[in-house]
């Protein structure tokens, strides 16, 4: 993780995602730091994230950081949990800011959460392919057993607005049945769009499965590593749009949806080309 | 179109798409001119194009283009829907080569097949949304009346392999019922996943309704096309391999699933960097 020496506390809080799916983490940074002010930046002319390789993972977010750090961001976010598995380890290293995923801040939960040490995962195939959760959470607390389960259909189900319908009940029942057979107590929803789908898992995992959404988590980690480096926006602090967002693509679009999850209707949305970044 | 004086008839026929749909436009020009040589280009770094805006796509379709011409070919195949739709009438004036797309073959094919004039068209939200289809059949026959449908969710499930299965059946009748109740006697498959889900579509819409693959015809309207240019492969002619596959990401992946649906196994894909081009 870079020193971030010298960085404005003012500055505001850079956040992206591969899409829209980052706003659920977007929100309980709004809700648990209303001073502080945000960069989003959603990558719609390259989304989805979850089907695709490392190398291009990393490269994407190479690109992003890059364009967040020309809006002076005095820390970046990676809001989404395929690119937090591919590319957090190396662009910490790479770049002189503070950079935070989502998946410690997920895994720690439910490794506090868990009674009988099993924790399923469900998420792209890039994030249950990679291992990460199951990496964190072992380094955490060595006997905990992870279970993966890669749910390819449920972004797509999601984008299709078919939150409560049979056919996504029906599929993920059949995506829930391996980790069920495992007896797992705790699930964490490993992909920011899942979150969406709370109530159809919960009503098909059971009262004793405890879902864990990374999204408040990550917010409560982000608040303690701004105050330990004295980089909390003072109240009031900093100069321009509060919230400002940007995208590859379809910035009309991104509008519409981010109005209707964030708690304030969002004004505008810029298009930039990210590929020149 | 560009007037490709000067091109090498046995150069190869550049064909692309946004992943591995075009694959199907591929095979039928393998089967209807086995002496043409092909190279092959699969946007799987940025699939699906489904979804995103004219002018991305726009910008992927010609950075394909000078990407394929710099493999020297002697004319382009946009073997994507969404592609044609959105960039086919810019880009054919822009480059100085032959350029379909398959949407003029198929909307010939279908106004063609139809007895009552009422031609359903099924595809993405980019190619529906479009108008295109609509606008290719009422210029060759004012009076067809067509029904558009986007089906957002056929790409996914085909990609997730369920070809054959209850849930593929429900989303089908669902985005089908408004076709039928319009009696239509003749269904575009307007996106190049969809004749993989031809038995499925066939069953749901019954016996007396044509289904359209344009990908057939538009192999026709390529051998028709080089041969009045003089550009038809002698037959060997032509250096180096045959088939040639490139993609932006995932290149075994690729290599597996264009083995499973082409005439012979495929050795090898090259990853190239899209962007840069």
């Amino acid at each position: 993780m870079g020193s971030g020496a010298g960085a404005d506390r003012n500055a505001p809080i850079g956040v992206f995602d591969s899409g829209v799916g980052g706003l659920t983490v977007a929100r309980e940074i709004m809700r648990q730091m209303p001073q502080e002010r945000i960069v989003y930046f959603g990558d719609t002319a390259r989304v989805p994230y979850g089907s695709k390789s490392r190398e291009t993972i990393l490269r994407y977010s190479r690109q992003i950081i890059r364009f967040l750090m020309t809006r002076q961001v005095k820390a970046i976010v990676i809001a989404c949990n395929t690119a937090s598995a591919y590319a957090l380890e190396t662009v910490e290293q790479e770049f002189d800011l503070p950079v935070i995923g989502v998946i410690n801040a997920g895994a720690r939960t439910a490794v506090r959460a868990t009674r009988n040490g099993r924790i399923g995962v469900i998420g792209t195939e890039g994030t249950i392919g990679s291992g990460i959760y199951t990496e964190v959470m072992q380094r955490m607390r060595p006997d905990i057993q992870v279970i993966g389960k890669s749910c390819p259909l449920f972004v797509p189900l999601v984008e299709e607005g078919l939150l409560h319908d049979s056919v996504t009940d029906e599929i993920a029942s059949r995506y829930l049945a391996e980790l069920k057979r495992h007896f797992i107590d705790t699930l964490v929803l490993g992909c920011t769009h899942y979150p969406l789908l709370r109530s159809t898992l919960g009503r098909l995992m059971g009262n004793d499965v405890v879902l864990v959404n990374p999204a408040y988590e990550t917010a409560i980690e982000l608040k303690q590593l701004l105050e330990s480096r004295g980089l909390s926006c003072e109240p009031g602090g900093g100069e321009g749009e509060k919230y400002q967002f940007y995208v590859s693509d379809l910035a009309e679009k991104f509008t519409a949806f981010a109005t209707s999850i964030l708690p304030d209707a969002v004004r505008e949305t810029r298009k930039i080309n990210i590929e020149e970044f």
